[in-house]
């Protein structure tokens, strides 16, 4: 076996989110005042600009300045910059892994971290077997990010949380916007979830003794018909006239097309790009109906609003990171930090590290016992799961009333 | 003269704003606490539910009780409900105002209080005008909000400050966002305002030390041509790969066509109602360079985002309901309590009361000296106004993580 060296490397990869630089600053922390790890690198725009060797020096950039590190850990985005960028399969495409590893051996790299999603925990787990089929002593490990929740091993995922407590203020405050008028009347909002319904279910959070939120949810885990729905609306019009609708990005039909789907638009991936569930359904419900129908897109917001981050989820997302580190240096690799519950209430939890190769390309959907009889909301056991992972606020620091944000000099 | 009591009577009316409540808390405040008042009515749904006799007693419900008028304060929406009802002309329609008379003589209103927009302060106006010329002696005073920020009189609308900050902050966050990855690509968010560019103009606050904000700024006080956009993109793309475009719902082209117009649709005061200027846009963009282009249409919670409330404006908010009791107490009627600015920095105001004849039904466009030359940004000028509004935040309660909010019982 040959090791590099004792340097560092960390990568950003995949879409963004309001905590992914909580779990990068987790990663430098530990790296910059470890006694064991050498230069802390960080690739500018995951393994694509790491290939053209586009690297920032971390350590000058974050040894001793805790500044500059907590407004990173409160940063929406990929600080580094991200990537779309899914590494061939080593049979396929020798010649890549010999460059990425004459790389690594160049500078000298000890430690690999790679924060990502799905396709992230995929590039770690190439990266590990190839390093360890080929001989080369490396730590290689993942740190996982996604605002859907949807991967597997570990309890929940870093970023959802503050994804989650996004969705469920803004139906709460949606809920006090809807609910001005006697007339009838459809608030139909959509929520980030390709496959899983994880955030979607969020918004049922909203229901709490100081506001009414969501009444009717719909995830992509069930089918949806559009007379189900009808008969949904009318019966919450008989409690009160405005309805709120919480649907998934992702919804189908029992034949299993998206409601919302452009099935022409197809990612790089091969992944159908969605859009406008709530719309469809917006134009369904008025001329089923022709009451006062709205929709709404939460879009973006959900995964880059920082100024509302769950502190549980930004804390544990530096927590994640800090754990990866230590976990390279008892030697692990192949392998991805993630989180175990232990308790509901109190919420308790631990870290502990997964196998890649199980995780990687799996996803986890919302379990049928999170979700009602009727199918149109969650139940006391998905709301003690959700619960926990919002509670708490960030403090982020502010400018002239604007967040401030930590930005990497242009390299 | 005629003066049927000293009782007071407060609505709301007109589209919800995160502010509103907190006029709604000055004027309770001020009115429960003085000894010249006697019982404080509100009327649920404004005009419309008055004229049913939906009426709150809010003394019984607020007086000594700090804990719900602080948490009514920073409550999104219009807690007492709103309606969208435009009184007749007194001369078409001498029976509605017969009635409402004799409800105010029923209920020995001295003092009415009625917070909205443009529509509102039209309603403030034919109710003093018709007291005056009928010798009912009852003190008629309205408190404006509107996100809009494009009520006359007044320098800057209650509820514009927060919507302002929530617009700014999303745009720094989506900023971060846009910038993850090296392909060239456009971001274009779509931000409210019909008539004026206020809230758009807002988007340029995201420029600061700490974050790069909006690129270009279009509103709908200059006409847009689709190549000047183009030119503007290609010129933005010299310095970066990511163009995060500011665009108002309301932006026309030079025929004086909305460019997101579905002129078929139109709300009962005969406003057409739009929907898709970015979505235009985007398909403009990406039909002429074929790059990556999303749209986001921030919607209804720029409205309602109390969580991140400007600590300016729902303090503002709150002491213009406070003064307009003061006024009426001193006697005035058809007026429109409102914000003189006698400083930008540092930043002072004063209250003071506004004839509401010279204020309804106009509209207070974006002046041409807060647009740049290339009509794609705002001057320091157009900053130098628009920072203050947005400074400081609000602290909004938290339960497990959701804001609370109050609500009032049923009826």
């Amino acid at each position: 076996m040959i090791r590099y060296g004792n340097n560092a490397v960390v990568g950003q990869s995949g879409g963004p989110t309001a905590a992914i630089n909580a779990s990068l600053a987790g990663v430098i922390n530990a790296a910059v005042k470890s006694s064991e790890i050498g230069k802390v690198y960080g690739m500018a725009n995951g393994a694509a600009g790491f290939m053209n060797e586009r690297l920032y020096d971390l350590t000058s950039l974050f040894d001793g300045n805790d500044t500059d590190l907590a407004l990173l850990t409160n940063t929406p985005g990929a600080a580094l910059g991200s990537c779309r960028f899914k590494l061939p399969k080593p049979d396929e495409d020798a010649r890549f892994y010999e460059s990425l590893f004459a790389l690594l051996k160049k500078y000298e790299i000890g430690y690999f971290f790679y924060i990502g999603g799905n396709d992230s925990m995929d590039t770690t787990a190439k990266v590990s077997m190839y390093a360890m089929e080929h001989g080369v002593d490396i730590n290689v490990i993942g740190v996982p990010k996604t605002v859907d929740n949807d991967l597997c091993g570990t309890d929940h995922t870093p970023g959802f949380g503050s994804a989650a407590k996004y969705v469920a203020t803004v139906f709460a405050e949606l809920r006090r916007d809807t609910a001005v008028y006697t007339q009838k009347c459809v608030t139909i909002v959509e929520v980030m979830g390709r496959d899983a319904g994880w955030l979607t279910a969020s918004s049922a959070l909203s229901k709490t003794k100081y506001t009414e939120g969501a009444d009717l949810i719909y995830l992509p885990e069930l089918p949806l018909s559009y007379e189900k729905v009808y008969k949904d609306i009318e019966r919450v019009w008989e409690s009160h006239p405005d309805v709120l609708i919480a649907v998934s990005e992702g919804v189908r039909l029992a034949d299993g097309t998206y409601i919302g789907a452009d099935s022409t638009n197809l990612d790089k991936f091969g992944h159908v790009q969605l859009s406008g569930a709530a719309k469809v359904l917006e134009r369904r419900i008025k001329d089923k109906f022709g009451c006062k129908v709205r929709s709404v897109e939460l879009n973006t917001p959900q995964r880059c609003a920082s100024h509302i981050g769950s502190l549980t989820d930004i804390t544990e997302s530096f927590g994640v990171g800090s754990y990866a580190v230590e976990r390279a240096l008892c030697g692990e690799t192949g392998v991805m930090a993630g989180i175990v519950r232990k308790s509901d209430e109190p919420y308790e939890t631990e870290y502990k590290t997964f196998d890649i190769k199980s995780i990687a390309n799996m996803v986890k959907s919302v379990p049928s016992e999170y979700i009602n009889n009727d199918g149109n909301g969650i139940t006391e056991a998905g709301l003690a799961y959700l619960r926990p992972l919002i509670v708490g606020e960030t403090k982020p620091l502010y400018d002239n009333g604007i967040p401030m944000h930590y930005i990497f000099p242009k390299l």
